[in-house]
């Protein structure tokens, strides 16, 4: 992995001069963990214009650090910017990645950065598209294991349980998220938390859970039919499939996001349902849930507003959108695609599949079926 | 609920003119749940000085935040900093719970707020407490079910998947954080990752989990002995555990936060290991895993520097002590005592309680036996 993660500095080494830093300090945890492979919750980076890097981080992962990047200094530190900033003129800190107060502590208001290490990471190399397939894998998996036990009675939470102890014990590293199971009327809210409702028969439920592995996020998403579907659950389902296999062919590599969006939400838009469906088509999926590049109806020259109505995002308080800067799809970036369609107090359908995008048509990297499953 | 969360809103809103607030923006997640009662990703709560608020949050958590926050102002909004600030003259911000990116972006560089909400976090209600102490008894009860089944030939790793499962099933919401169990040599790592060492004879196991229950964390530890163990480790257990009983009859409710700290680590230091005891004793604990007060060697003047070493702290970049403000341990205030010795190369112990301070005395919530068990 060490050749790896040089070669990531290195690529953010040749970006600094067109940002005015001789240096940028790293804090994002995930950034960290990109450039250097060490996931630890106190680590800092410091990545200079020459390509050489220096990491701080407290006595708990020195020891790890000190195996893990092997090839650049290690410094223990507690307060890991603190030890890294002063070193150089112009040092550029992750404005993404740094608090308000942490900011103010480093004194004289250094340059601040957006999105520089984050769009090294939007295309992936063959290394982190392994990982991903991995954790989908998993995710197949699991929900292949777990599908013959789904049966009225069962509560949203014992569903949730068995999908989450399966991706565990095939060998995820936890969950990619907290798992969605949302049962007949539930399926109208689209962030719906396991609840104890029991499956009835005439159900619909979907399932939104994902496997973590080596870092890297798998999501996938399955409406089921406990018992034979009424007449609109159907209808519901057949259109929310066509939209989902609308989207992904129109996932191509340099397509206009807003486009590959366009393309599923106008089928069910032109059925009528477009008002149920509220969120963004799709978001990119790495060492993250949610990261660039955003599926939804905005337009490159639209400047603010929502990101993406997917059900996880990480942070708190939701960054401005840097999609204009990559307003196309690019070869070997991971996406989901994620139509739904939510009916309040009746149900819903959601299908989702990650992909990656490639010069050759997207590759599914979650390969359940997606006919209608009646239970 | 909504009384509780009514309540706290008014001891916050007491609070503002010693800021010279008019109002504050709250962006903490934590501090958003423990305010309104909300869980979510994204969501921004302006309490003002007259104790009325206002939550803004996005279509995906509007449903909840209706039904929770049913005695407030509830705006549906994306970006919820820049729906929320604008609204009054003097309003504070969490400068530790917002990032600098999103600081500049609201313009006027309003003022900067740290740990308002955090000091009326310190002291727990009684519902709070419950929360905790139920937390601490999944905890306890998973262990007491799965320590039949420890055995060589067990790899870490499947210790941990069986608390964990265990936890959950008995009704935890999910996991505290991550677990940590260390065998034989990997004792030595206090933050150590379950990997595939299977456990040996002759192993002391270090097993350091925790149930996490509507929104609250439990935190404990215990070390077992795989097979009879040697002289070395049985004199290393006894003089944690004595050091850990020494700091749980310290934790008094008037003690200054370093006292406590004293009482356990100078029996550590006396026998000569001090230099293996390298965290802090403990921490508080309540909608976070790590939150003050901080027990540590740290004087009240002292007023920056290392602030635990506890395993597994939330933010990426620590921020700094605010014990100096509480140095003392008040009453209905939950903490960890948990004194470690880990020997480079050979193995460590460490023994963890979660506690309550009390005027009457601390009131254990995990009560699982100190007594070293030999497997």
């Amino acid at each position: 992995m060490t050749a790896t993660h040089a070669r990531r500095r290195a690529n953010l080494a040749a970006l600094l001069p067109a940002h005015e830093a001789d240096a940028i300090l790293v804090t994002g945890g995930v950034n960290v963990r990109y450039l250097t492979g060490l996931a630890s919750s106190n680590a800092a980076v410091l990545v200079r214009a020459d390509a050489t890097a220096t990491l701080a981080t407290d006595s708990r992962y020195l020891g790890a650090a000190r195996r893990v990047c092997a090839d650049i200094e290690v410094i223990e530190r507690s307060d890991v910017a603190g030890a890294l900033l002063p070193e150089t003129g112009r040092t550029g800190i992750e404005a993404e990645h740094m608090s308000v107060a942490g900011y103010f502590r480093l004194g004289g208001e250094p340059p601040r950065l957006s999105g520089v290490v984050e769009s090294l990471r939007l295309v992936k190399d063959d290394e982190e598209i392994g990982l991903v397939r991995t954790a989908c894998e998993l995710t197949d998996r699991a929900f292949a294991e777990v599908l013959p036990e789904l049966r009225p009675g069962l509560t949203e939470k014992e569903v949730a349980r068995a999908l989450e102890r399966r991706m565990v014990e095939l060998g995820a590293d936890g969950l990619a998220f907290d798992s969605i199971v949302a049962s007949g009327p539930n399926g109208a809210i689209p962030h719906h938390s396991p609840s104890d409702r029991p499956l009835e028969r005439g159900d619909l439920v979907t399932m939104d859970f994902g496997a973590l592995y080596r870092g890297y996020h798998a999501d996938m998403t399955r409406t089921v039919a406990i018992g034979e579907p009424a007449g609109w659950q159907r209808e519901l389902y057949d259109l929310v499939h066509a939209s989902q296999r609308a989207g992904v062919l129109a996932a191509r590599t340099g397509a206009a996001l807003h486009e590959v969006d366009a393309a599923a939400r106008d089928l069910i838009g032109e059925a009528g349902y477009g008002e149920f469906f509220k969120h963004g088509l799709g978001h990119g999926v790495g060492l993250q849930i949610h990261e660039a590049p955003f599926l939804s109806p905005r337009k490159p020259e639209d400047s603010r507003g929502e990101r993406d109505g997917s059900p996880t995002p990480e942070r708190s308080s939701r960054e401005p959108e840097r999609d204009h800067e990559h307003a196309r799809l690019e070869d070997r970036v991971p996406v989901t695609v994620e139509p739904g369609v939510y009916l309040p107090g009746r149900g819903g359908v959601r299908i989702e599949d990650t992909l990656v995008a490639r010069d050759g048509g997207p590759e599914l990297l979650t390969r359940t079926t997606k006919e209608l499953l009646v239970l």
